[in-house]
């Protein structure tokens, strides 16, 4: 065979290799999904591919590994939460940013009905997606489990309440960013600290609660049941929780509030009830999230790290999918200081 | 074989059909994805499988048809135009419902970048998908024209300009509702009409505008290229728009705006140059998104029908997904007076 006859000869998986200057290990997890490759190594494979001619078949080899090479984003919340909540575009981008590093599309779920989650739970488990990165979990919420069950990858986005298996799952430290807020808002002076905490069957809900608990506890600060409201981490939530917490407990001159769009919400109800913020009452928010800096006054707020939550959610189901067991990280928040305090 | 043994055969396709008193043939559209089949007929069916205790294997079904039994909704702009537009949100939850009832889950794809458009298509030609739902496609994006030439059944939300080929589109009549509007600014006494029209390479952009200069032309006003400037559809360009026709054209008393929420951006623009609205200055707007009315002060705008566009956005997917060619459906919109004119 000449020369020229071998140059024609359909280039391999090992012409591939040596061109990128990487094992065959690394092209074959490039080929299926460049999962556990580092960025650089994927485009010197990408340019070796180019560069050799070799044709990969991507449909064939997903019909033969049985991958999709997707992940979906499942959102078990009413559509308008969604729009509503800035949050979640927040952690949105994060999560499409992060799994384009792996070249990976991002599927979103809405699924805020019992019909909904039913027809997307069909979807997923027909392997349309090779994991579910899932957000907002109510604790009655049967979708986590039903996957689960089903054999599905899956990453929440704060601690499952309430689930009778082990889920991943990337929380921020709701629990001590609460201690943060209220440990504050005492050192600054403020005596009758209320609080609107979010859904008590949310992760959220929860911890922040806890938090304000303890450390008015470890005060020495008799524990009032009027100055604690809930809300369902809606603006219009966080305004009906202020009111009633003015009717109850009108001396309050501090509220932490469990989310940012509440906080905006309790803005409003104390601009209505003619107190002003901070020099009345002082408000600290939570999220950090765009709600925080449209407010007036900007939000004293803990943030939590989308960008780091939404990576290690990324990385968690990545290694979910290539065979490791379920874990939880839990992400640091910061007290951030602006206006309202 | 005893009754009671015959009563333990399995139940087939004809028991449900018997069952539900229609014919073996409607069970099967059922089956196979409910396309075709009114919601009554399809609950009763529904009801017959359950009461006859049939069991069908949606997994393997799906296998046999080659059918993933969903359908995707592909927004082909930036992430944050998603979060900002409540048309988005509307349509959205339009196309969500109108599935609904066939059962069919609706798959979000946000794919603003060239990079997100390359992998969603590859997910979508890959079958995950029976068709797409492409909403806010730019003339120069080739996504459907790639989907159309793999097969894929496509609908677009507006005319698709430049397509080389054939593509099915729902859209409100633009052109005559820009005619509405400007004809209802000359008859409410306003002569200098200027008007911030949407990108020159969208449907909307084209064909308001032409709407726009048609009824200056046949009410023999002189066209004066001054109070016409380009938007990008954002809150931020109208703004920046108004601002570039207060500038060259300071005696102009309406502005037609060719979205709701670049109207805001207008309104801001004026206050700010002290103009008001609608005294000094009528302001008509289109979509009668919620922007119109979250508005201040509320907008006279063009309705599109939104919910109408949704049902036959899905009813016409549905329809070439079945095998049917592509159609173009054009709805009237209607004009809503508010206060800002």
């Amino acid at each position: 065979m000449s020369n020229a006859g071998a140059r024609r000869k359909a280039p391999t998986i090992h012409d591939v290799a040596r061109e990128a200057g990487v094992s065959r290990g690394t092209v074959s997890r490039v080929l299926n999904g460049g999962h556990y490759v580092s960025p650089a190594a994927r485009e010197a494979v990408d340019a070796a591919i180019k560069s050799t001619g070799y044709v990969v078949n991507r449909h064939a080899r997903s019909l033969i590994t049985g991958r999709s090479d997707s992940v979906g984003f499942l959102l078990t919340e009413p559509q308008e939460r969604f729009f509503e909540d800035p949050n979640f575009n927040v952690l949105l981008r994060g999560c499409t940013q992060a799994l384009a590093a792996y070249d990976i599309p991002l599927l979103l779920m809405l699924a805020g009905t019992q019909d909904e989650r039913r027809r997307i739970t069909r979807y997923i488990t027909a392997g349309h997606v090779d994991g579910v990165l899932l957000v907002s979990s109510h604790s009655g919420d049967p979708v986590a489990e039903e996957l689960r069950a089903a054999g599905v990858p899956l990453v929440a986005c704060g601690k499952p309440i309430g689930q009778a298996s082990k889920v991943s799952y990337v929380a921020a430290d709701d629990r001590d960013g609460a201690r943060d807020m209220v440990r504050f808002l005492h050192q600054s002076g403020r005596r009758r600290i209320a609080t609107v905490t979010g859904p008590l069957d949310t992760p959220g809900g929860v911890d922040r609660l806890a938090g304000y608990r303890e450390v008015l506890a470890e005060l020495g600060i008799t524990p009032d049941e009027r100055l604690i409201e809930h809300g369902d981490y809606s603006r219009a939530g966080g305004e009906a929780a202020a009111e009633r917490l003015l009717a109850a407990a009108p001396d309050l001159d501090a509220v932490f509030v469990a989310s940012d769009l509440m906080a905006q919400g309790v803005l409003s109800a104390l601009h209505k009830a003619g107190r002003r913020v901070p020099e009345d009452v002082a408000i600290g928010g939570f999220d950090d999230s765009p709600a925080a800096l449209a407010s007036s006054p900007e939000l004293t707020t803990i943030r939590q790290p989308w960008d780091r939550i939404a990576n290690e959610m990324v990385r968690v189901l990545l290694a979910q999918i290539g065979g490791e067991d379920p874990s939880a990280v839990i992400l640091p928040t910061e007290l951030i200081e602006r206006r309202s305090t």
